[in-house]
């Protein structure tokens, strides 16, 4: 079926698309983009104030949380709700969330975004609560003397069972050195009735310099830093039962995907501090170009990000899809799992800007 | 400037638009749509399961509350992390909330659809809490007799001060009788740390059936039933100072719209319960339209949704917004405060679906 996706009369006035820079970030941890000062589709400009000072760094902060220099923060009597708390001698952070009426979709259980915000809510307040975060966006003082941040490189979530409105959910969090130069910051979802654990993720950072935007090694003043208080202790490890998180995924072009939405356009209400698009929000454009009966009929069991480069443009953006089965695109065929991959990109230069690969199990099988 | 909003390729695959019936939405207090068992752009149907049985009416539970059946639920020991409590002789509950990092907008503060999702939760535990929702979900039972459910009207948020990430916010939340056919369900929201109220809010409900969706007197053994429950407190009340939000909205025209922003579709990740889209989205679609330097420069102090008709087609929606001082829509003049009117309409047959009216202020006065 095709139809027009969306039109829009002479009348609107275009606002532009915004990718925040890393260092202008403050509350998304897996913010990869670069903030527009101008330009925009409509040719308006906003600037990105408030962003320089207060530079950001989410997981900058990660690394930041087990140095020597560290301190806890003073509590007040409202922080045992506000925030969590250490575990496992601080190298474990652990803070737990009401799943609410409105971060359930259309299957009455929290959605992946949910828990994509959840998992960096508890990365922010890990941070808050090491005492090592001077305003609460800082990196480590080596990092900063040396302008350099944490970007998101990739994060997998698998998940074994979604929670339910007003279910508890406690989530632990941790962080480990990654190959010579990345990080790794590792989640554990648990329901905190059964205490069982329902979902785990990984995700990967890279060091880069906030002005050149080129990638750096972690100099060894940084890496004297964090690395005490790392903790090895890997979530999700590759067997052949569960394949590597990390291995490729395969890039969709317009001859390889099956479904291909275009016209995406951030809104006003996707925009965070800075007027930088969530990287979360991601998930919700690959579902847009996912088949209907897909989503109503298999829940999302794993989903890899893999962020590929900066969005330096505002622009529209489009959503390419191909599922593993293409007979699953007939409808209601609910059977077994289904893989798909996805490619977010630019729909102007066709730059892409994110690639996923996710997995899918018939509901009723679930 | 005028640029093609959205665009689509040939094979992007269409979902259609769903509105939920009230008697099928679980999670929204403020549904009055009608849910589309057909069509839908795309010509792809959807079942709108498990929606018959379970049937909600939202403030029917709200007005269940207080029924001299009423008895507290049994309490596990996270009950006291999940919900609220009743105070004030159980005539008032009340919750605390932690403002989350994805919760702020560009402006590092609550956003007003944070608000409204916290209100709305706030008054679903109010209900679930008040031991007479048997599923979570019921009306009274003299209402299910009946099947008579409560559709939200209009409500009017006003809001002082908007909390920032890691703010505690206490939600206050009290139902009373609206004249004669007609209940109230009025919020206040303060600040926990400061107990300041930073924030009010009222909605009016009416009764309907929601077989023949036509609206309803309240049956005398309703009103029995609710009556003795209702606190009489009216925490918006009208007077020179601060006109009635009950005073009509005027209906926004081609003609007498300043920006039209159409091609408004809901996204998959828009829905919550039964392929529903959530009537605080309104809110984010209505921002839509507002001209962007009174989105970076004004706070909204003011908003108040009218909702005019039950939607009962998915389709694409458009949005109007008119300003009362035009000379505000051009850059950077950031002074006293703004007033404007919106109007959600669907985009083909051009029916209104809701009705707003806005207040802004500048947020260096703020």
């Amino acid at each position: 079926m095709a139809t027009p996706a969306s039109q829009s009369t002479g009348r609107i006035t275009q606002r532009p698309c915004f990718f925040g820079n890393p260092e202008k970030t403050k509350s998304s941890i897996l913010s990869v983009g670069r903030c527009n000062n101008g330009g925009g589709r409509g040719g308006r400009n906003i600037r990105c104030a408030n962003a320089v000072n207060g530079a950001v760094k989410i997981n900058g902060k990660a690394a930041n949380v087990r140095s020597s220099a560290a301190q806890p923060v003073t509590v007040d009597s409202d922080d045992t709700f506000r925030l969590g708390k250490f575990v496992e001698g601080r190298l474990v952070y652990r803070q737990r969330f009401v799943i609410r009426s409105y971060e359930i979709g259309p299957d009455r259980t929290a959605t992946m975004e949910t828990l994509m915000n959840l998992l960096q809510e508890t990365a922010l307040n890990h941070v808050m609560s090491s005492g090592l975060a001077g305003d609460g966006f800082g990196a480590t003082r080596q990092m900063s003397l040396r302008k350099l941040i944490w970007v998101v490189t990739r994060i997998n979530i698998q998940v074994d069972k979604y929670s339910q409105w007003g279910d508890v959910v406690e989530i632990d969090t941790w962080v480990a050195s990654s190959g010579k130069n990345g990080m790794r910051r590792d989640w554990i979802i648990r329901d905190r009735r059964t205490k069982k654990m329902i979902a785990r993720a990984t995700s990967n950072w890279v060091m880069m310099n906030r002005e050149t935007r080129k990638l750096s090694k972690i100099p060894e003043e940084v890496r004297e830093e964090v690395l005490p208080f790392y903790l090895d202790r890997n979530i999700i490890a590759g067997d052949n039962h569960n394949p590597s998180p990390n291995r490729r995924i395969e890039k969709l072009t317009d001859a390889t995907a099956e479904s291909v939405r275009s016209g995406l356009e951030p809104r006003w209400s996707d925009m965070d501090v800075n007027q930088h698009v969530n990287n979360v929000k991601y998930i919700g454009w690959i579902l847009e170009s996912v088949p209907l009966n897909v989503l109503v009929e298999y829940h999302l069991t794993s989903i890899t990000l893999d962020y590929r480069r900066e969005c330096r443009q505002s622009q529209l953006l489009e959503s390419l899809t191909t599922m593993s089965s293409t007979g699953m695109l007939s409808p209601s065929l609910c059977s077994g799992d289904l893989q798909s991959t996805h490619l977010i990109r630019q729909q102007d230069d066709k730059a892409e800007i994110v690639r996923a690969r996710a997995e899918w199990r018939c509901k009723e099988h679930h």
